[in-house]
């Protein structure tokens, strides 16, 4: 993750989120975002952006794809910590939509590690706006390089 | 859905897609797609985009929220012929991945309403690229608005 | 529920769990259980049984459809407080399955509603034994009845 | 699987359903059960029980934890072919009420593997009675024994 903190803004006291080792900037977050990315002293891990019209579903909410993006990088977000340099990738994803998102919201995704096993590892989390959930999901990532590794 | 059929390329024989009555060419779809829809005579409907540079993650496969946008998108395409002139939103989406995608993949999703209930529809479908499945997926979806409106 | 507290043994504390209006003592929580059920000043309610040979699986350890029973129960029993004298019936469950349980361990579900809709109602919880979660699960439960009725 | 077809009844031509290696008859199937089990020339494999009373919850119908575990040991059924000697165990399930099963109905699980990896195998079905839909499910087994051992 960036260390550069960012000094003023929505996202003041945050990074911005790109995926270690990859093109964040250029891919799938480069086209999606800005995501940013915030852990405190706890460990809690935190993603998030800012929602704008490119976001939106016909029906004037945040696309369900939009937020389902923000859940699946905030999944690998969670199990950074649990990786120990190896990398993984999503298996499975479940998702319940509980309120919409709307142009101007700031999402924000949290969760944490349900359980760490040696090949994959389950977590959970929720999407929400001023403390509002939107969405809750859970996934398992199956981990795909060997830990302590240095790839 | 618009009417004008693609005569060439990698979707000749398919529409472009667009949310009905929605900015789906501005919104979420522009920005991800665009994305491509075919339904033949046995009411088959499919949705469909081609893999850019723009939809990778880190690992240089096609990020997993690239998948869902498609998949909650078509969830909806799947509804529309039950939907009556009502609308839709996504309750409940769950998904598993199957293999990666690769830039230069044609992503096809297809599927099928398992039952369409008074409030709610379940449909379920997969994502595949040259006949491999890449993601399963299933959802639930909330009709919004009454069934034979002018909405 | 009954309001029978029972004194000692195990489940010291707790109460049978009947499902209301319902044949629980002959129907399925009769086959399985009984179960026992628990809701603290905090209104945080819990289902629990104690796994005996009758709850193993071919390899030993709980059968997987014996811990989603109980979690299918405890969803009702975390939605009673939300259905105003309505009915629920559950629409959705999703789980994963975390640790093995083994012959007598006293399982218990807990969890909490995320959302309670006019029409639907989202919840979640986990079986744990001692602490330890082995099963996550969360699912969508559907209003069936009048609030407010006398059913 | 037990090899002596029931020669008849309602489940003539099927096969009494035990896990291999286990104590299903005294065990949870034992419990819930019998199970039918049936594999036609084509591979289709399903799984199969006859609702009564004791199946049932408070409201009559059959217990959303009966058609789960029904479902739980159908995804099991159905990776059998894939083990190649090995065992598996539930990691993941999802499920979906579509209708519900009533005292009486010969409720069938069927369905299929969808992905067989190395560590893992992706499958899915649904419980149907007399053809209608009352349970789609899908899941992610792990594999637990080396392929090929005399376990």
């Amino acid at each position: 993750m960036s260390a550069d903190i960012i000094q003023d803004g929505d996202f003041a006291g945050w990074t911005r989120f790109e995926r270690s080792g990859g093109n964040g900037e250029d891919g799938y977050i480069g086209l999606l975002g800005p995501y940013y990315y915030h852990s405190d002293e706890t460990g809690q891990i935190k993603v998030a952006f800012k929602a704008e019209a490119r976001h939106l579903n016909g029906g004037g909410t945040v696309h369900g794809g939009c937020l389902l993006s923000l859940a699946d990088s905030s999944l690998f977000a969670f199990c950074v910590p649990y990786l120990e340099g190896g990398g993984a990738v999503t298996m499975q994803l479940d998702s319940k939509f509980l309120s919409p998102g709307h142009q101007g919201d700031i999402l924000i995704a949290s969760g944490r590690v349900v359980r760490a096993g040696g090949s994959v590892i389950f977590a959970e989390g929720q999407v929400t706006c001023e403390g509002k959930p939107l969405l809750a999901f859970s996934g398992i990532m199956k981990r795909t390089r060997k830990r302590g590794g240095d790839s």
